[in-house]
């Protein structure tokens, strides 16, 4: 039995499905949709994505057909840890029934975090998390045609949803908090992100903190109130991110992590016997620090729903954790992360050294050559790399991808600088910016 | 004393220069360049890069002004390793001296291959590999507006250079001895190399081999006789790569190793005292089979030519070997390679296991998805992945870097399909295709 029908509980399902026919798998979603790619949301309301069913990968119609019993509209309230039993809303009858297992995964997702501010249940302020709040947002603009939009928070979905905006030839506003966007990079290469948001024609309102939204006697909001003075909005998007989903697992005595996500091992097994956990509101181990960590991301979703899948068909295989890496866009401007940021580092109680290399890439000559600057922190008694940031143009985001398995393999800076990396004209200087940033790392030592 | 003014010779002498200011460094160049980039010399033909002057990073004078004694001009006919001197030609005079060395980098590089046949040297019938080279392209295409050209060899140069042609409006046949084109990947890839040559217009010629050139009474090329008959040709090109130029080593009784090229070890120490070796002419490990090989690429001759640098000034510095890593583009399509092809691991005796995956290079709803295909090589006793093969659309290519340090360290397919790579629609599906091949070759073993 499975309870989320999104990427981690349908990979699950149908993984488990595929290695076991005969095993009945049940699958309670909320929604109205399955296995809907949340990241794609924000694409939808730029227009780059026509319809929004696009980010849907599998029906559950389709999913029906691979012989799941997918019920959508139905809610689990309760899991019974001891009678093996959930107890689940029809949401649509309004009725409740109470369904046995022999083996239970959650796989409730994340929360959109939606701050306890004055007005924010005025009309017009919006959330990106599900389909229906895209569908809204969509709607807004519309039939109302807003001239000014105001983004509250600055990072991953806040930035994607302002450049979304942006691309509908609204005027937007992006607030945040903290004097930086992209607060999971370092404050240098925040730096260069905020360059990269104002390229894009962004008003950027760093370490102003949102304090409540006006509206008018129709009951719409009209402007965004913040530290730093109002600002004014016929539509207000609340792009703060998400936390885990684990209410349901918490009222059932299932153990919540320090990470705030339901603890896992490497199955996906959490303490309680025959439960799981997969996705967002899992948690994961950080290779780098061995510590517990969270972290909502499609891609580890899929995977861990997969390993959860096979354990609860009979086989066996592991999630082996996390290193943190990322990647988003704004504008022209690409962003990368991947292990441990140099504040990062320090607060895990490392003894880093950071090296930044700014390059281009391609060869200088080669037409099209976009900048970037690479970070990397490494641990000085070892070399061993914790971390790496990107930010730069056209075609560098990827870059962190082979930093990513640098730091997933605690590869030295020295190392590192002497690596067998593709390089011809079209695609890169005969010095990788890395490579540079690598061997900088490596000569503080 | 340097040998050769290009990549690994000015790397090595700038290094040494800046290590210990002290040195006396002297670099003898046969031609009037220094520190020129081979690889981009296509992209001039091609119009891509406008000035030929573009391609060379660092000119005699400006080598000059940070202490360096470079003599251009100047050939080494002779090294006397036991009297510890080298005999040098003046070109410009024609006169030829005697000079003394403590320390000596041979730095000679590589000389295009240039088949003996009938015909060869008519007019019209150039190379590239120099920068006189390319301007004897670029003026033959200025001055004899030629309609159809011919190139042959089907390998990086080859392709390049087809690409370029067809940049400037010339009807290009390429003519490849073998039944694919890049005969370093595998044949099933090749076979979608030769889809995109084709798709870029070239008339691609598999499996003729180059038998003659015709020329008319003015002694201009005409045709190209093949074994598959004639072609029309107002301009043939030679692009049918290089061999490390050792004559000159060899002559001196230095150590010429297996793979052709001059022997060296990881410092780029020859077998002869104080006679070292760096860039196209000089051998490396292959770090997956552990044997010696030859591979010609800039960013090993930039890196090969500092750690000589740093070992002559009396540092430390190691060169670790290589991959095989490389990539090029013709047309829309990217091609690139690490490690070692599935017929390349079963000559060097490894039972090797091989998947494909198909994929693409963003989210399927995101536009501008470019596809790709990805094949892995893997070791069938351990997993370890042995190589892996790229070709696809519009940035794919550098996605090999990550396969290239997967190479590197051993690592296996199982481990490589849970890594933490870059996820965000516009940047790459949830699975990204790598990941799913090495899945793949992880099933079959």
């Amino acid at each position: 039995m499975v309870i989320g029908g999104d990427a981690a509980g349908m990979s699950a399902a149908g993984r488990a499905k595929r290695l076991d026919d005969d095993l009945q798998v049940i699958v309670f979603e909320r929604g109205d949709y399955t296995s809907y790619a949340a990241c794609g949301l924000p694409y939808v309301v730029g227009g780059l994505v026509a319809d929004v069913a696009d980010v849907v990968a599998r029906t559950p119609e389709a999913h029906r057909a691979n012989g799941l019993d997918v019920r959508i509209g139905h809610e689990v309230v309760a899991i019974d840890t001891a009678a093996r039993t959930v107890t689940v809303r029809d949401l649509a009858g309004a009725t409740t029934s109470t369904d046995a297992f022999d083996e239970l995964l959650i796989a409730t997702g994340a929360t959109p975090i939606r701050p306890n501010l004055d007005g924010i249940d005025s009309d017009g302020v919006l959330g990106i998390h599900t389909i229906p709040d895209t569908v809204a947002i969509d709607e807004a603009i519309r039939s109302d045609h807003p001239d000014r939009a105001v983004v509250v928070g600055g990072g991953y979905i806040g930035l994607e949803v302002a450049e979304a905006l942006v691309a509908r030839g609204i005027a937007v506003s992006l607030v945040e908090a903290r004097d930086q966007p992209m607060a999971t990079m370092d404050t240098d290469m925040g730096a260069r992100v905020a360059q990269g948001v104002r390229a894009l024609g962004v008003d950027l309102h760093l370490g102003s903190a949102v304090e409540g939204f006006l509206s008018g006697t129709d009951g719409r909001v009209t402007a965004v109130a913040t530290s730093s003075g109002e600002l004014e909005a016929d539509l207000v998007v609340i792009g703060l991110g998400v936390r885990p989903a684990v209410d349901l697992a918490r009222d059932a005595g299932i153990t919540i992590g320090p990470s705030g996500a339901i603890a896992t091992d490497g199955h996906m097994r959490t303490p309680t016997d025959g439960i799981w956990a997969a996705g967002d509101c899992a948690q994961s181990r950080h290779l780098v620090t061995g510590e517990p960590t969270w972290i909502a991301l499609g891609t580890h979703a899929n995977k861990q729903g997969r390993v959860a899948g096979t354990n609860i068909a009979g086989g066996s295989e592991i999630f082996p954790g996390v290193v943190g890496t990322a990647i988003t866009k704004v504008g022209d401007t690409e962003i990368a992360r991947t292990g441990l940021t140099e504040s990062e580092a320090a607060a895990a109680g490392f003894d880093a050294v950071a090296a930044t290399a700014e390059g281009r890439s391609r060869a200088g000559y080669y037409p099209g050559a976009a900048p970037l600057t690479v970070k990397i922190v490494a641990e000085r008694s070892t070399g061993r790399m914790l971390g790496a940031q990107i930010v730069g143009g056209s075609e560098v985001g990827k870059r962190i991808d082979v930093l990513a398995l640098a730091v997933w393999k605690a590869t030295s800076v020295d190392e590192f600088s002497m690596l067998d990396l593709a390089y011809a004209p079209p695609f890169a200087p005969v010095w990788e910016t890395a490579m540079v940033a690598a061997r900088l790392a490596g000569s503080t030592i």
